[in-house]
């Protein structure tokens, strides 16, 4: 049996106005959830990797039924606590053309932004892991959600598994009195695999471009050099041509080289929240499967497209679609 | 032009699952909006009496769709703020037959919650007034909901309108500090209209039966020796058959008798919630148009029967409708 | 082969709002389209007598739509003309318990309205037909529409087919310049079957009962004398419990008794539009196959019970399912 | 950790037309899974029984949404078997009034009727279980099915769990070669507790009543000295008001006595299907927490009572919820 | 307070097939309300400039429906009047691809054009206004119509108010007795601003262009020459690559030169109906807030785009997003 | 009246995902009927040309709702038989961008598959027809289909019948026993026109091109040697950009030249399936009227082009649209 990746963080339900209604114009929402790192597990899960999500959940209907929504694709639910009072929520109007999707947050105070770090044994939670995951998003979200990430680095870190961080910066959260800049660094010295934006670096870690070119090579470089564990610094590079119609490519630099995809054409998007995500449960499969960077960027890549096609933050795509992809077959061709 | 009746309290964005599915298993929510008072505000906009509710919607496309929902129905929404940050929510699960109905309550630090009694002046807001109707529900949210609400009440009194209050105990909520028998009796010693149940009279008042039969006579009578300002004390009485069945009937203490109305049989419900409010907008059209207390019973109830039929908070019935159910035609007879 | 029943009359679209909304709240319809007359042609055709349905619809694709309906369900097409402008509306908003179902139409200046009667050839149409069904809505709808109608009775008289009427009177229409008084006796005096409420009677023949009871018989035998064709008057006993609960019973005088049927009751309404119309065809479907009242008005009454159960104008119940109601059987036992 | 309770038996996908629309009229279908076994497993899973269902999926994309909707409600998948081409299926019309709901099947060569009874290692199912439940449905299905239906019962037999059976005959299957009569007693003949109608045993067994009233209790008599292995004859009786009101009520022969239940009445129904099976979860998560007949009984027929209120065939009343209507509450109250 | 924009001209009923389904399959309508003046009105009040629309709606439960959308959007309803019997409707079926969207008008005998001419104060509706907008089919629906447009312009002439005009030419109106070319260049005489295509330009004045290129400049000038009140011809070209993907772009004769605007790629299109007049109220917003005609065409251009990706007539784009396509932000991207 | 068009082959109900959700996420199906050949007989009577379609249904209400399906769009019944039990099934989940559209298909043992030959009366059925089509599906299902093909071809080759068949080799069937290069020549040397891929030629005949560049041209050329009754060897060709995204033209050997059409670009795809069966209704349509190959191969583009915007597998397009796209109008301008 393959030993478990981890993903610790928020899950929030999520509320979309169906068929790209505004927000003033509905009188429904679809329901989903999801949250940047349980999308890491539940793609994981849909590959055939064990996953297992650790996060908090309401004593409440609400909080079961976003329970369920994870048994039912196969993420491991045993270290879900389910304790205190609000399901963070967070409400979503999807664009097209040139109007963008929007998306509103109702997340303080939620059962997880109230954890209580002593709650995690991470020493069981990583008993049988090979492979923890966390992003920004928890330690902004509240003093005690930092605490436990910090916990679990260390835990992981001292238990040998291999530990991956996606440093998004969002500027709503940070609010419970800390700076990223006072925290994100600690976190990320235990880190293996660091995905990182030119802005994230900035807003994280006060890291900018240092050659004339304004590089992202220069600034994995200095990463790479302000945290002597990593390994590699990975990114995506999102073109922009309308909400309906967006290229993705990925890269890594890996302290000697850049590591580049192609670049895949992403027309008559459908969904694009949980994109990357995707493309960090692809980067993964792919990294353990193969242990070779340039197929797991490509995995990343070719899962974060699909995704695009699909309704909900979960990537619903299979293996088999994602190779697909992988291979350059991006034709879309009827499967009788 | 008539005077207006002012409202003032929370309104919530109210989410209920699709045909009686239950919170386990529904993917979608309808969206309708409603508040124990600003449903009392719009049932009189819709009967053709001005009304204008006071409240405080979050700054975000939610809170303007809050507000456009008001102004759709007439209901005035020029004391309506915006500021803050969320919405209340609160989540409906709708039964049948021996299955309850659930609800559950999203609200807490909500934008109404956060408001700054200083933000209202109660003197504009009365200006053009006759009546000013709140409930016990208000008070119970936070500390300075409390306070506005005092202020209200004693403007609203020095300014001589008719005050009614429903004193309606929510056990989930008063969790700010003060407990309701510390706030609601001088909240209530401004008031003229009292509705009141047996149990609310001992959770807010400590007030119990102090004849044999445990009479809802003798609690009235202590009420109004409690409260001189008040001249009557209202209630509604609901048989519960079933999720989908209920009967209704209305009574009215007046210091000297009990004036009660008949019990209208309320089958194949569709939506029960909102049903006391429209029973209290019935009420106050039919007392300012009539001046008649068994008159303003009987339009209650009829207003409520006739909300059981209709989805949402709101009362969408028209006046024809109600004074149809007062007239005792009930048979639901086609109108072409 | 069966020869085949002819029917006269306007189809309506109608618009439905859905799950019981409000006028005011919805926001779609449901498509059906009906009419009174074409209700029992579809009703026959599912039975499996063969039926044609006469009529005009617009030369659009809403026309289209229309007539493709009635293919659908196997009535016969041959004699609708696509012509003219526009279809008839009708707006339907289910009612519940005592909120009434509100109708409004829509159906001034439709295509059937501006008939031409020469476009008629009734003798043709006539052909291959045993009975020929019109109700008094058409004659109600224009002057053109009436000299239609009264061609068809004419030709059909002499052509020996059955004729019945539906003599239905709606206060609305009658705007073209004539009162009933002045059109239906005439119609009438060319029918077999007449199927005529105590109202009716009044409305249209200005015949009032004349026995202290004022009872329907005496009613029944006023019209048997004023119309020496007709050999029987046929009517519906509707108990209105409620909008969603009704009771439903058939009489019928012969010349000398009052044959009746039992009484069916019909709770938890879907819809009950059309059920007039699902009598007749019951009754008509009866008659043709047994040659006797008694079981005519007992199909007659299963089948409009079950067009109670639902949605839209035709009743989509089967033969066997209305004779196991003629049966006694209404205990909805589930059949696997 | 409680020891499980294993079923074993055919999913179906179900197909219900919605809003109760005749097969004739509905342009869609919504998807729910079911079957007589599986729905006690998610019955008893719901209310915290740990409970594994023993199955064949295909191998294709509906097998797969089939499992996770199990694994999503927390039934053990464990020994579900993915191989094979078809799922079964049954269609659904919901009835109302006196109009029946009606269920088309095509289940015939499904993955499950094409089973290898090799494929299950039954001591390994067993293993870490206390209760098997089967019905008469699984051997009716095919040679294969019944030949595993028997080595399951001998090992469950052998290694000591309680075997409950629901003898359910149904006339539609049974079409591989054998008649009932020459499968069913060897199966009972393992059996504790026997769920049979009057009906059911004179299909299965050839028995019936031998006393002058034609009691329930003659055959009950008559089962339990033909299999003495058996201590339990059960049954519900269910009051056939219309397709949306029925009554319900339970009985058990102990060798002794008649044990009775109160009778719940059920109006609104919303979906009766998968009725037996609640009450058979219900059953069992009764005797095996108190191990009372009398209370196994009255939380069988609250169990079932609830279902009528949900849509599919899984029972989603909670244990609080059952325990209500078990304490005599069927007021349907508002749970706020 | 800023003085209002005042529209006047009919209201529809707009049914819409859902999902792009042809009128031949669909079984519902989306429900919307649109007119070519109304909507201007709409987008005004959503980006904050006061409008009140003049109207008749039918005295019935669909006029009231239409009144209080307006009422929601925050457009001024008090000069709407409730009177006459039908809403005129127009049935649409979004197309894609090569595929044409289909537009059936039914709208002949509505209660706005029914019209009392003498039923509109226009001094008061113009006491507090700036600006008067019409267009060309007010005057095509009825001689009272025409004459009611009339007289408005004469009484907006007289008071200061900017008068505009789209003088859009539809082939299917005018048949109340006059031709176009009889009543428009009056009503034109009075205008500011008029929006003119070339073919409005012949259909309506009879203008073709007179120099060699054929070009809309020449048409200007005519237009300008023969309406000496008017300052500015104004027009749009939509480039039609299929029914989803359009592009736009906008112009103006100032009597000296020809501004112009970028052209808009508008990909994905969801609803193109209601676009010219989101870019008339994007104009009137921006050349009373700017005095800019440069600024006022981009404003329009780029507000027209955004209704293509809003389904209904109404323009619910903000003037943040509109103000960030006239920026040249055209990329859709994500706001948290 | 205009001699028919008979088709013959098995229709099966689609069962489709909505909005382009994947089959482990939908909750609902949308319900179409088609089969390839039934497409061609529904696509020819919406443009006017009479079609009737051959084939068996289940005696049951799926059956009936299959059958009236086509009664709807004016296909003729009469050759329909109702027997059997199961009416087969193919699930559909729509792709987008990269990700195909997958079908499973769900036919074995259908009332089709197990049709009998001797039901059918070749010579009354072609008695008033002048085309037989059918496809390379009929024989692949069942012997007894095969039979049923061989029969029907002979007897319309020997009433002078124009016979054209789609060869069309799908390897998930040719079950039955025998491969299609044992059952095809024979049906195919009865043929007038052969619709065929250079796949198929291989698969079915053993064909493989004979000349350096691979080329159709050879293909054709063998196929036309050995097929001495065949004139016209068919094909379209479909540009596969994405799943949102095709372009197609169409080609055609007549033994002397290869007839090709321009390519048309099909963007913003709602439902390609059915778009092979449009092309052949909208081939023999104009070959029917024009007796030119060039002209029915523009019409077949044009038809399968138009059939990519409708969902559902029949073609909905009318013979206007149709001829609008072969004017090379593919701008999708609004039709008011």
């Amino acid at each position: 049996m393959m030993k478990k990746v981890i993903t610790f963080g928020e899950v929030l339900m999520r509320l979309t106005t169906p068929n790209f209604a505004r927000f003033s114009q509905s009188d429904a929402f679809n329901i989903n959830f999801g949250g940047g790192e349980a999308n890491v597990s539940s793609s994981l899960a849909i590959m055939g990797i064990p996953a297992s999500h650790v996060t908090v959940f309401p004593d409440n209907d609400l909080g079961y039924a976003a329970r369920t929504t994870y048994l039912k694709y196969g993420v491991g639910t045993e270290f879900m606590q389910m304790k205190g009072n609000r399901l963070g929520i967070y409400f979503v109007e999807n664009g097209a053309a040139m109007r963008p999707s929007k998306v509103i947050y109702d997340r303080f105070d939620s059962a997880f932004a109230l954890l209580n770090p002593a709650d995690f044994d991470w020493e069981s939670i990583f008993a049988d892991a090979q492979w923890f995951h966390f992003t920004g998003i928890s330690p902004a979200i509240s003093a005690s959600a930092a605490e436990a990430c910090l916990q679990a680095v260390k835990v992981a870190r001292r238990m040998g598994l291999t530990i991956s961080a996606d440093v998004g910066y969002r500027k709503n959260l940070w609010q419970w009195g800390k700076k990223p800049s006072e925290v994100m660094p600690e976190l990320i010295s235990y880190c293996d695999i660091i995905i990182c934006s030119k802005g994230d670096a900035n807003d994280m870690f006060g890291i900018t471009p240092n050659d004339e070119k304004g590089s992202f090579k220069s600034i994995c470089q200095q990463i790479l050099t302000q945290f002597p564990q990593a390994r590699f610094v990975l990114n995506t590079k999102r073109g922009q041509i309308s909400a309906s119609h967006n290229t993705l490519s990925g890269q890594c630099w890996n302290g000697t080289e850049m590591i580049k995809t192609k670049t895949i054409d992403i027309p008559n998007i459908i969904d694009r929240i949980g994109g990357g995500d995707a493309f960090m449960a692809g980067f993964i499969y792919a990294y353990i499967t193969f242990q070779d960077i340039q197929k797991a960027l490509e995995y990343g890549v070719a899962a974060s497209a699909l995704k695009h096609t699909v309704e909900g933050d979960f990537n619903l795509a299979t293996l088999q679609e994602i190779e697909m992809v992988v291979k350059g077959d991006v034709s879309g061709k009827l499967k009788r």
